[in-house]
């Protein structure tokens, strides 16, 4: 086998589109370097470039690397806190991605290199794969008869799911604007979270279901018979309500194919963003569909102007939703973020009805660091 | 929702990590773009730059680009028959993905954009998402005995599993050496394969299992507790016959798990390589379990020297499989592969021994255009 071996890296290193990479970086530089102060090192070899810089969520403006004698340009941050952070470099104003680090996530059309600072008990643990036991993860294709479409959607089901008779309560988790049923399981580290917190006994074991919240689409780019096309936002349905309207057929295919608990008091719905505004508006449209509801860095107010059933009435359809004592009703935004105005005033308006909720403030703004931080801290409040 | 939109979109722009991109290229570049002649005009934003080239399997040696008076560069390839492509840029001397184009596989430890050229009735259109019914892809955890280990595998069950009572015929799909659980499905499009192979009447419906054959893995790269480690080759346990002994725990947790056909008219195994020398070791050290088995491109004799009992007894363990009348025995390869050799003289062993199979070369060499084309050869030919 090892003959073997030596001719498939021969084989590899000889085809054209190889070749480069193989001599001169994969088996040379390594990038990034996690030091064991957590502090970061970039390495890059580009011996021909006049100015390379790295971008990076833990960065305000680009840094400046250095370049040694051989032409490889480095730079090292300081010690960073356990995180999940992104990155990439700007090699004379070209974007590249760090081609020693094939760990990446995809945000709407923006592919960025991703790295974890990990740190025993802290939060980023969570969004680590650790040795403990794991759900299964499902991409599973739907039917909805509201939105005229088979519908794809990722499914998490927790560990001991398969060897198990027992029903399950479940969490819907919806995603924002540009964002797909892709976005929270690889830029939320949803199943890792999940796993981690099953695991230490702080979350109950729960199916969690990422829906496909654009209803323009049937599946994430690349995944639809549309091809492979650049990933955007668009809006042309956004308006309509029909995603919110349509919800209970994401519901039944669930109760209907899952080993569910079919009742209110085993339902959770959030999102991020505009799948903050789809858990608000879909909870407030189905009040005996959930008992707790999560609003991360979520838009509020409907459209101007819509017609859609759901967006009428909305003092009345809150009342009732609130009548009916939702075990938790949880917002949570960032203080810099720009949805944080809309947020204060829906707040306002709760405040004035007496509609209890909790509310959660942090650092920051419209971002994942926020949003995985939200999910590390809403999954163990449900179904207890 | 308008505004919410437009604020979001402001956002991205201004976040430090996605500015240079969402100026200069998201917004106005186009690549790859594919011509209605099915030529396919790269094209990378890159004005500092002095030489700038194409690299594809398109390709024999890479293209050079030309730059215009803005600091575009550009280059169009000759039509391009149906096929998955893959490309990356050269920008003086370092590796760049493409930044207007957000596929990507990962091959081993290399990141390479892709592109399809798709035309109804090629055998690329199954490549393609089409608008058919879709099958479910899961990653499960299994636990092996025999390795010790809890495990992950990629599932395909196909369109209707879900809401049948039917028992299915499964079919055990094998990556090489530096692969994994991920690469079939990603490289090898198995989904699109098969929903389109089984939309056509083509294919029976099946269960496809694709494990994770390295027996020093119990993941992916980045799916397991190792972390965020750069993908390599790991020979430290191939030798042992590890993996190709514990086979039976992936197949029991498969009978036990799905509403399978029990029976070896309704099992098939085949593996790329590695994968496929795992294929032909494993149906031959259980000759009761697989009726049919496809060796696609693959490593044959065992190493020199191995006491595994898996490797003992070569020619006795054929002669038992082949005397049990096995329903296909299809061997596959590129004529360019350096594997050829070795297969010739697998050949000229089972011809010596009269042992029936059926042979099939294509022109090139161990590359996933082969193993493609390969399984939509293969998958056709079983349990009919």
């Amino acid at each position: 086998m090892k003959k073997l071996l030596v001719a498939l890296l021969v084989a590899t290193a000889l085809s054209p589109v190889y070749a480069q990479q193989a001599l001169r970086n994969a088996s040379e530089v390594k990038s990034p370097v996690i030091n064991t102060d957590n502090s970061v090192t970039f390495n890059l070899f580009a011996p021909k470039a006049e100015e390379v810089k790295v971008t990076g969520d833990f960065l305000g403006a680009p840094a400046v690397m250095s370049k040694d004698e051989n032409g490889l340009w480095s730079w090292t941050t300081p010690v960073l806190a356990p995180e999940l952070y992104m990155y990439a470099f700007d090699v004379d104003g070209v974007r590249v991605l760090d081609p020693n680090n094939v760990y990446m996530n995809r945000d709407v059309a923006t592919v960025t290199n991703i790295f974890l600072i990990d740190e025993e008990g802290s939060r980023a643990h969570n969004y680590r794969v650790n040795d403990v036991p794991h759900g299964t993860v499902s991409r599973v294709w739907y039917d909805s008869e509201g939105l005229g479409a088979k519908r794809r959607m990722t499914i998490y089901t927790p560990p001991g799911y398969e060897d198990s008779n027992e029903n399950y309560p479940v969490f819907y988790l919806l995603h924002g604007a540009g964002g797909d049923e892709e976005a929270w399981i690889a830029l939320g580290r949803t199943a890792q979270i999940l796993d981690n917190l099953i695991a230490e006994g702080k979350a109950e074991p729960m199916i969690v279901v990422m829906t496909n919240g654009n209803a323009t689409q049937t599946a994430a780019p690349g995944e639809s018979a549309e091809g492979l096309v650049t990933p955007g936002f668009d809006v042309s349905r956004m308006n309509r309500g029909e995603f919110e309207q349509a919800f209970p057929d994401v519901v039944n295919y669930v109760d209907s194919h899952y080993r569910t608990k079919t009742d209110k008091a085993h339902r959770a719905i959030a999102g991020l963003s505009m799948g903050g505004f789809h858990s608000l508006h879909i909870s407030k449209q189905y009040p005996d569909l959930f008992d707790y509801v999560g609003l991360f860095s979520a838009a509020i107010f409907p459209p101007e102007g819509s017609t859609s059933p759901v967006f009428q009435d909305f003092d009345g359809k809150l009342r009732t939703q609130f009548e009916k004592n939702p075990k938790l009703y949880w917002i949570a935004i960032g203080s810099d973020d720009f949805l944080y105005e809309d947020n204060k005033q829906y707040r306002e308006l709760l405040d004035k009805e007496g509609y209890p909720y909790v509310y959660v403030e942090t650092p920051e703004g419209h971002i994942w660091k926020n949003w995985r931080i939200y999910l590390t801290e809403f999954a163990p409040q449900l179904f207890k």
